[in-house]
């Protein structure tokens, strides 16, 4: 089992049962609610039950779905905080993927001011990116994540066998933000990346742990998204906008879907403006189009699109906020483009 | 004019206007919103524009009114936000009473994870109690400030002379937490109070910077009510669940008038449980009477009125927690009573 520290809270790898169930030991809380959905209740669940001693067990369950991931189910858990009377020294357990992640921290973060919460993450997405670094939050008004807060967890433990059953869309999913990790600060985890062909055959927990790592030493440095944390903000303007749009459409994305689209558009961007190869976008361009659909778009909903983007909350003021390439490896923050520059790089990715 | 340094924020008491054009000027918001109610748009709003100098102002308004102290008001405002283009470096400013302030604040901290917000109170209550201390919330599921978070304004700005337009019941109203304060604290701040008869003859100034200054010491030792900020909550243990059931009917109290009805019945458990002396009780019963009208109460509501009590984020299990008086201007936390003396406290109110 690794251990990663970060700041006020550890991160534990791979066998996390007995450090999970000393946690629990250390501070007695009067009652533990554990989040679920009807995925993490049928494949996690009894895993995470058979290897800890937990009395007083609550269950909260709501169904899965970005879409969910709404004032309206906060509504819900709140209420089942309440109706299960939970004091101050209680505690949530956020068992499931990073919608139950982001807002059961939010509803535990807000429940009486302020419960304790561990994250479980058990999607590579949660375990690679979201369960890290104290974002909490929800869509609102079609705008991903406009309402959260930043808080700390007590502890994350990230157990890499959860994968073995999740869908191979889901674990594409997550690897996007992997991809993420190393074009931004990595190369040498990029250029291995791209050597991956069959997902079945990865050792998944080799390749968390360096990704968790780069994540970890840039939230460090920035913790509360005042300048270098926005590096990992690459492909997610326009893919952010992608998904919320595709949120809305009967074919909702996947997360990493839209932000591997969002990637492409803006290594174009990169090339345009912050003199990223062009022979890198290219390599870029093809390793991902040949491990991800190529998703639907249509001029038609540029405008819509890029509206989207405008309400980011990474913008100051009116102009759209970028973080660009200039190498695999290497990126910049705070590149501001305009909008027909955009709908370019749109029509890049339509036709490339 | 009096500047209180609280911890990272300074409150400023009196001709605020100076300080609060300084702090506007020195952090060069992208935008500015101020939130009312039709009262602080009707008495206070022209106050603050013609004596300050701001640029980009936008109104967001909201009905007056605990009621509206609801997760639907917070959907209405951060709507609001979203169409005016808020960006992560606007200011809130949050222009009215305890409902404005608490609900403003809350709003803005969870919006693009926290946007900057200041507090200019202009009631009694919220000027001496609520604007002070980085408690944000509102209500939900029948029980009071449920959800919420501890966050800091930037600053808080307390001008007296809102309180010349305040209909007398808001300034018994707030007056309430100033004897709270007296009795918790100060012997000689409760026998000041004593002595006043008439509202209209008060100097409010000489008694809101005292008042203040004892919330001041009280939070900096405690800020996240670990331990002695419990003391403020004299009287609004069982005065929240009056408030609360009370919200429900046709006829709503003010808090501070369900407070002082909850400080009789907490002073007659005071005198059973903390060697409170029998006649101090006799005359906070006197004097609060003679100021307050006294609040209906059927016994066949006690038994909704406990369970509202044990709702009470004060709680630890199942157990319901009060604070105590021993004498006049001291008071220890952690007190528990069973639901029998409690029914009997509130017996004693409604036949003293």
């Amino acid at each position: 089992m690794e251990k990663i520290s970060l700041g006020e809270y550890d991160i534990f790898v791979g066998d996390i049962w007995k450090s999970l169930n000393g946690l629990l030991i250390e501070f007695n809380y009067s009652k533990i609610v554990v989040l679920i959905d009807e995925n993490s209740r049928h494949h996690c669940l009894s895993i995470l039950l058979s290897n800890t001693d937990i009395e007083n067990l609550k269950l909260i369950e709501i169904p899965s779905g970005e879409i969910h991931k709404s004032i309206d189910t906060c509504n819900f858990i709140w209420e089942q905080m309440i109706n299960k009377q939970l004091d101050r020294n209680a505690l949530v357990i956020n068992l499931g993927g990073g919608v139950i992640g982001d807002m059961g921290g939010f509803c535990a973060s807000t429940f009486k001011r302020g419960v304790d919460f561990i994250q479980i993450p058990t999607t590579l997405l949660s375990q690679v990116d979201s369960s890290i670094g104290g974002k909490l939050g929800i869509d609102f008004g079609d705008v991903k994540n406009s309402i959260g807060l930043f808080k700390n967890p007590k502890a994350v433990f990230i157990y890499p066998d959860f994968l073995k059953t999740l869908p191979i869309a889901e674990v594409r999913s997550g690897f996007a933000e992997m991809i993420k990790h190393g074009l931004i600060a990595d190369r040498e985890i990029w250029e291995e990346l791209k050597t991956i062909e069959d997902f079945e055959k990865v050792n998944w927990t080799s390749l968390i742990v360096p990704s968790l790592k780069i994540k970890k030493q840039i939230v460090e440095a920035d913790p509360f998204e005042k300048n270098v944390r926005k590096k990992l903000n690459f492909g997610h303007t326009i893919g952010h906008a992608i998904e919320s749009l595709a949120l809305k459409s009967e074919k909702p994305l996947l997360h990493g879907e839209a932000v591997a689209a969002g990637m492409i558009c803006e290594a174009w961007l990169s090339v345009k403006k912050n003199n990223l190869p062009k022979t890198t976008l290219n390599k870029i361009a093809e390793f991902i189009l040949k491990t991800y659909d190529k998703v639907s778009l249509k001029e038609a909903t540029f405008s819509d699109l890029i509206d989207l983007m405008k309400n980011d909350k990474k913008n100051e003021g009116a102009a759209i906020n970028f973080t660009l390439l200039s190498h695999p490896g290497e990126a910049s923050i705070n590149h501001t483009c305009d909008e027909e520059m955009i709908a370019e790089s749109l029509k890049y990715y339509i036709h490339v």
